[in-house]
C-alpha cells in the first residue's frame, strides 16, 4: 500500500466547480494505484468571515470558542470533497478532526499535533476505500475541546499525516505553481525552482514568503517527508511544481536560491544606552513580554561607556514596543536618551545553503546594492542567510538588483 | 439546581447583532437563578447555502457526508453565543453534538436521539458555568459519525435535552410571538394562542403549521416537557408567547382551537378498481416503498365488483406515485382503467380538543364551507381534527370563513 498525501488549499476548494477540479486530481492518483489522503482547507475566505465573526462578538475573545467556530469550514469541504469522490466512483469518506483522532495540544489557536492515530483510517483502506479526506487546521485537545492550529495549519496537517501514514510525498496544492526564485509580482525575471532545500524553504517562509506555514516545512524537515508544491490549476505530472527535500537531493544549486522581502518593518534606535553587562536583557527583556517580535539586533561601538542599540521589528508593533521602553525607563530599568522610530524600512534577504561552500555572498550583496545606491541601515546573517534593512522605497529596485547580481533567472 | 433550556432559531442567530439580543435574554433568565442550556440554530439562510453545496456536488448524496456539511452552521453560533456570554461576565462553553455527546440512530439526514448523557454538562454546573451553549440539529451515531436530525431538529435537541435534565421549561425563540390560531398573512382576525395542548399542537404541526418541528411536540408530550413559543425580537415576561401544555393546564378552551392548511396537495384517483380483498394494500404498498406519503385515502361504494380509489399526496411526489403505480399495473398487481391527477387542491382542516366534547363541529365546518360555495372533495377525520380536501383557489377564503364560524378570534 503506497499512501500519497495532497493538500487543497482555500483558493483550490474555494467553491464547488473547483472541488470538483481538485477531486479530478485526485483521481489521477488513486488511478496510478494510490491511497490517498486529502487535506483540505475552508474555502477561501470562510476562515476570515468567521474570525471576523467571533472579534466583533467579543474583541479578547476565549481562544476554545475561537477555535470551535473557526474550525467549522474545514468541516464543510472535508464533506463536499468526499461527496465529490463518491460521485466519481471513488470510495471516499470525509474525517473531522476529532474522529481521527488528530490529538493536539491544549494551546488553542496554535495547538501542535502531537500524535495521529493511524489505524482507524488504515483498516478502511484496507476495507476497500481510496480516499481519506481529512479537515485541516483542526484537532482535539486533552481536554477533549476542538483546537486550530493558527492560520495556514492545514499545510501542517498534510506534513503531519505524510510523516504519520509513511506518505511516499505530500503535494501541496496551491494557487502557485510552485516555490520562486523571488516573488513574481516584484521581479518578473523570477524563476520557479524544481528543488529547494528545506533549510532554505524554512527560512524563505519565515522571511515572509507565504507559500507553506513555516512549521509545515519544520516538521517535514525533521520527518523527512518529501514536500512538493504545485498548482491546483494546471495539468501536473510527477515532475510538476517544487520539491522540497533534503539537501542530498539536490545535484548542484547556486549560491543562492532565492531573494525575500518583507515590506512592513520598522526600525527603532535607543540612543545613549549606558553600555554595562545585562543591558540588552534589560531592554529585551520588557519588549518580549510585551509580545514584540524583535527581528533583528544591532549595537554600536561604545564611546564614554555609552552606547546606540538599534533593532527591527513589525511596523504594527511599534506602539507595543514604545510603551513597554518607556515603562521600563520609567521605572529607572534602562536608561537611554532617545528613541527614534523608523517606520519607513523593509527588510532583503538572500537565502542558499550554497552559501557554506561559496565565499563572498556578502561581499556581493553590498556591492550590488551600493551600485544601486541603496543605503543598508542593519545587517543579520545566519549560516544560510542574509538580511539587510533598507529604506522601503528601495525594496523592489533592492529585490530586482539582487535577483540579477547572483544570476538567479537561471539554473544552476 | 433549576435548569431553563431557551432555544434561539436561525433568524434570532443570522448575525452577530441578534446574538447579542438573543445573548441578553438569557442574561435575563441567568440573573432569576436558573441553570440554562441554550440550543443555537444555524445563521438563517446557513443551512440551505451548505445544502445547495451538497446538492450540486452530489445529487444522490451519500447522508453521512450530508450531515457532516450541514451539521457545521450551528458550531459557528454555538461558539458566538458562548463567547458574548462570556463578554457579558457570565460563565459560559459550547458543545458540539459529539461532546455531550447527543447520541442518536445512524438514520443519517434524520437521526432519532436516543440518549444524553448529562454528567459532563452538570459537573460544569457545579463549578459555576452559567450557561452550556449546544448546536442544536446535530448528534453522533454509533459508528462515530455526525448525524443531523431532520429540518427544524434544533427544537428536537431542545426538548430532548429539557426531558433529559428534567429542566423546568423549554422556551422555543422564533421569529413569531407564538402560536395562533390560524396563519395571521392569510387572516387577519388570527389570534394568538395563551395556550394549546400537545395534541392540538402535534396535529397543527403536521398539518403544515411552521412554528415547531413535529418530532418535538411529540417528546414534548411523551416526556411532559413545559414547552413555551415566543419571540426573540420583543421584550418577554413570564407569561408571554404561547404554552404547549398538557390538557389539563387548559381551563377552558373552544371546540376548535386553531384552523391550518397544506397549500402543495395533489388528488389523484384510479378508477374502475376491482374490489377484492387486498387491492388497498396492492396499490399503497408499492406508493410507500416509492416514499410517497399517502394522506387521505376515500374507496367510493363498490357497484359491479368495481370501484374508485382516491388519495392524496404533496404535489412534488405527483411523478414518483404515477411511476410507482404505473409499474405496478404493468405488472398485473393492480387493475385500473384510469389514473386521473388534480394538481390543483389544497388541504384545509381545523383542530382542537373540544371536538370530543362539543358534538356537530363537522356539520358546523360543512356549512359554513357551503355558505361560501366552496366544494369539497375529500374529508378524513380523527378524534380531535377534521380536514377536507378542496380547489386550491378557495383555500384562502375557506380558512378565513372557519375562522370566523368557529369564533376564533376571540378567546374562550
Amino acid at each position: 500500500m503506497s499512501i500519497l498525501v495532497m493538500k487543497f488549499g482555500g483558493t483550490s476548494v474555494a467553491n464547488v466547480d473547483r472541488i470538483a477540479r481538485a477531486a479530478k486530481r485526485v483521481a489521477v492518483e488513486v488511478a496510478k494505484g494510490h491511497d490517498v489522503i486529502v487535506i483540505v482547507s475552508a474555502m477561501a475566505g470562510e476562515t476570515n468571515k468567521l474570525v471576523g465573526f467571533v472579534q466583533d462578538t467579543s474583541p479578547l475573545y476565549d481562544a476554545r470558542e475561537y477555535d470551535a467556530v473557526t474550525s467549522s469550514g474545514e468541516n464543510v469541504t472535508a464533506g463536499l470533497m468526499a461527496l465529490r469522490l463518491q460521485e466519481m466512483d471513488i470510495p471516499a469518506r470525509s474525517w473531522q478532526g476529532w474522529q481521527v483522532p488528530v490529538m493536539t495540544t491544549s494551546a488553542h489557536g496554535s495547538a501542535r499535533i502531537e500524535a495521529i492515530p493511524t489505524d482507524n483510517i488504515l483498516r478502511k483502506f484496507r476495507e476497500g476505500m481510496k480516499v481519506a479526506v481529512v479537515a485541516g487546521f483542526q484537532g482535539i485537545s486533552p481536554e477533549g475541546r476542538v483546537t486550530t492550529l493558527g492560520r495556514g495549519g492545514s499545510d501542517t496537517t498534510a506534513v503531519a499525516f505524510a510523516a504519520a501514514f509513511d506518505a511516499v510525498r505530500c503535494d501541496i496544492y496551491t494557487d502557485v505553481d510552485g516555490v520562486y526564485t523571488t516573488d513574481p509580482r516584484i521581479c518578473e525575471k523570477a524563476r520557479k525552482l524544481d528543488r529547494i532545500a528545506f533549510e532554505e524553504m524554512l527560512e524563505l517562509a519565515s522571511l515572509g514568503a507565504k507559500v507553506l506555514q513555516t512549521r509545515s516545512v519544520e516538521l517535514a524537515m525533521r520527518y523527512k517527508v518529501k514536500l512538493r508544491v504545485l498548482s491546483s490549476f494546471e495539468e501536473q505530472t510527477d515532475e510538476a511544481g517544487t520539491l522540497v527535500c533534503d539537501e542530498e537531493d539536490i545535484m548542484e544549486s547556486n549560491a543562492v536560491a532565492g531573494v525575500a522581502y518583507s515590506r512592513d518593518e520598522a526600525k527603532m534606535t535607543l540612543t545613549s544606552v549606558p553600555d554595562r553587562p545585562g543591558i540588552a536583557a534589560a531592554i529585551f527583556g520588557p519588549l518580549a513580554e510585551a509580545g514584540v517580535n524583535v527581528d533583528m539586533i544591532v549595537q554600536n561601538i561604545s564611546e564614554h561607556g555609552r552606547t546606540d542599540m538599534t533593532f527591527s521589528c513589525p511596523n504594527d508593533q511599534v506602539l507595543r514596543a514604545e510603551k513597554a521602553l518607556g515603562e521600563a525607563k520609567a521605572r529607572g530599568d534602562i536608561g537611554f536618551e532617545e528613541l527614534v522610530t523608523d517606520q519607513g524600512v523593509a527588510k532583503v534577504s538572500v537565502v542558499g545553503i550554497g552559501m557554506r561552500s561559496h565565499a563572498g555572498v556578502a561581499a556581493q550583496m553590498f556591492k550590488a546594492l551600493a551600485a544601486e545606491n541603496v543605503n543598508i541601515k542593519v545587517i543579520t546573517t545566519s549560516e544560510i542567510k542574509i538580511s539587510v534593512l533598507i529604506d522601503r522605497k528601495y525594496m523592489e529596485l533592492a529585490v530586482q538588483a539582487l535577483h540579477d547580481a547572483f544570476g538567479l533567472e537561471k539554473a544552476a
